[in-house]
């Protein structure tokens, strides 16, 4: 049996089949409404990464308040045998009702850091561990490296422009946590739809063919959109591309493209071309596979705008967080598996951040089944997402935007250093 | 203004701003409708794979399918100034109506195997490129890492388990486009019920720790699935776990699971263990960041069953699988990009796969506008996707499956390596 298509997935079958056969059999040995507290960590940074940026939050949010089962879907529970009939009641009424408490979204986070913290009965838990994981592995994996590009590009602003080179709807996502990692527009439209996220784009080789002849091309973007747009120069000759702009356009046009070549070579020539033909405030984007390595190498060309795809929106070599959901605690008991290599930290975590004068942080202090003392400086990590199933009120993502770039100013320099290396603060885990 | 919710995101905003741009300076210069091919390849093979799986095609036909633009979506685009009264108005009447052809669900591509020829006007054309790319990007990426774990397991089933690893939608796709090259069944729930994937999964450590007693939990679970199930038994002590799940549910038991350690080592002593203990019907599955080398390792361990997560939702190193979308032909005249380093071959191509007698693929002949010349062994690989703008009928995913297992047959065997090298067959394009 198949149900509805691909857009329209129910919620709560973006879940692995083991929930449901765990949540049946505890529910069958009247275990099932033992209270729990699971927590949300990642064991290492990959790549020697220094920092992780949480994102997905509100994405998460909204995911766990559409939860619900529709007879629809309990139907294919039942046909499939996925769960009995007593079950498949108890799903009826599902409804979370539990507390969550999480990291805010642009905010950092390090090996150990229990981002999010969730209480409630083990049945109703169990269930939101698969799609809590897929938003928050999927989200601050694009929003840690994207980050990272922002720090490379020095201020120039990045455009998100990887939709096509991952899944559709991650793509979305990718755009949102892009932007809040600091790009400065997307692609994506469906972005821009909503999440409010800022979307351009201008023009592809394609048009340019279309036309045949690359000046009328030019004149018919121009005629639609007047000068305050980008021209795509490098489809046949970027120097004759370049003037066939300005010719077009005249020395107002707003900015240039260049997807092809050495960038930084493209880049002078085309910056000395541009002066010559008066055209001293046209704009260069450029793009093509660019990454945070090949931001930084750019920073000393005169570049004004970058354009990142591929390695954005998967980010960049490391294309998961490498989030789980771990039991922690069950009726108040801290609980932790033991065999070799997998070592976790029992009960329920606070987690603060602490800071110099100066405001530059030190360390976070996680302290299981109690609390940090409290110094100056200290900052509380985790904020309320939900309690007793009701949802809170979740700053805009502009907000969280800004937040993240507070965040990144209060760590000490070496963190935002694109080279392997430790943790950009310790996290102490006791 | 926001739309929708992030699961209802309408399919003709999947798509990037500059694709609308181009559209409406075409129409607005009256060549929108002027007669053109696109086509989908991609340049290269990354990380010296030998070959690419096609996967997607089915999605990708439901997507061009609902490409329909509601008002609530003219009215976003309409507000967010992405184009002008006009064209809104042409969009209102969109659907595709032109012809495309692709290569089967489940066969192989190497570069500049002419995998997609969609034909129509610029203008319904354009708007298509970036839904197209993600979806066969990204389901030809996950197909393509998990075909090569298929081959290292040498006939061992593999689970799919990675949702988890990877936004909440493309975890569908993924589920399905990992059964497509031979896994043998899912973790994910919506693969199952959209799809027809086979799903599965038993249990996870918080179940063991919400018991506290090891013994405990295996009973839970044998009351409610008797001995056909799996039980995990790696929570604490795996020697004293086996112990345990054989004690508690009797030499009959399926499976045991191992998710930790050093999974060559505890397969062999597990296996011992499980045999002294009477239990040599009881299979091993073992899990824990498997890729194709790590699966290729194992191949001398008792092992039965693999499960396969972040690695093969991920791509395994290649996320992407590189496709573009590139225009090759404006009202019969073949046309492309000339500048340095990214050169594309104009005009629409027919491509067909050259055999030896043996059947042993040797060759792909890939002609733009034109036809290669027939000899005995020949196949051509594309087929119809939409004639008309009318979708054909699709072969199930069971049959592309089968396609598929059929074509890696049909490649030389040195095709088949896990270490980098050159594509398993040169494509010649004339």
């Amino acid at each position: 049996m198949t149900i509805g298509d691909s857009v329209h997935t129910p919620t709560p079958l973006r879940t692995d089949h083991y929930e449901f056969t765990m949540l049946e059999a505890a529910l069958a040995g009247h275990n099932g409404d033992k209270q729990c507290v699971f927590e949300v960590f990642s064991r290492r940074l990959s790549s020697g990464r220094r920092y992780g940026v949480v994102a997905g939050i509100a994405r998460l949010a909204e995911a766990i308040e559409t939860f619900r089962f529709s007879e629809e879907t309990l139907d294919f529970l039942r046909r499939d045998n996925v769960v009995a009939r007593s079950t498949i009641d108890w799903l009826r009424d599902y409804r979370f009702s539990g507390d969550i408490d999480v990291y805010r979204e642009g905010d950092l986070y390090f090996p150990g850091s229990p981002i999010a913290t969730v209480r409630g009965t083990f049945a109703e838990c169990i269930l939101l561990e698969t799609l809590t994981l897929s938003i928050l592995n999927h989200d601050s994996a694009v929003a840690s490296a994207a980050a990272r590009m922002v720090t490379a590009a020095r201020g120039r602003p990045i455009l998100e422009m990887g939709g096509r080179r991952t899944h559709e709807s991650a793509a979305v996502a990718a755009a949102r946590a892009s932007y809040l990692a600091g790009f400065s527009a997307s692609s994506n439209l469906a972005a821009g739809a909503r999440w409010g996220v800022p979307t351009g784009g201008t023009s592809a080789h394609a048009f340019t063919l279309l036309h045949g002849d690359e000046k009328e091309a030019f004149r018919a973007q121009i005629a639609q959109y007047g000068t305050d747009t980008t021209l795509l120069v490098d489809t046949y000759d970027i120097t004759q591309g370049i003037r066939n702009a300005i010719e077009v356009a005249g020395p107002r046009l707003r900015s240039i493209r260049i997807d092809s070549g050495d960038l930084s070579e493209m880049a002078m020539q085309s910056r000395e071309l541009l002066d010559s033909l008066g055209a001293k405030d046209t704009k260069i984007i450029v793009s093509g596979d660019l990454d945070e390595y090949a931001i930084a190498a750019l920073s000393g060309a005169p570049v004004d705008t970058y354009g990142a795809g591929t390695a954005v929106v998967t980010g960049s070599g490391v294309p998961t967080a490498g989030f789980v959901y771990k039991l922690v605690e069950v009726e108040g008991r801290p609980v932790a598996k033991r065999s070799e290599s997998k070592v976790t930290v029992g009960g329920a975590k606070t987690a603060i951040r602490r800071h110099k004068p100066t405001g530059t942080a030190i360390e976070e202090v996680v302290v299981a089944q109690g609390r940090p003392d409290r110094q100056p400086g200290d900052q509380d990590l985790q904020v309320p997402l939900f309690r007793g199933g009701k949802p809170m009120e979740l700053p805009s993502l502009s907000r969280s935007r800004e937040f993240l770039r507070q965040r990144l100013i209060s760590i000490p320099w070496e963190g935002l250093k694109l080279s392997p290396g430790d943790p950009a603060i310790p996290v102490i885990i006791r």
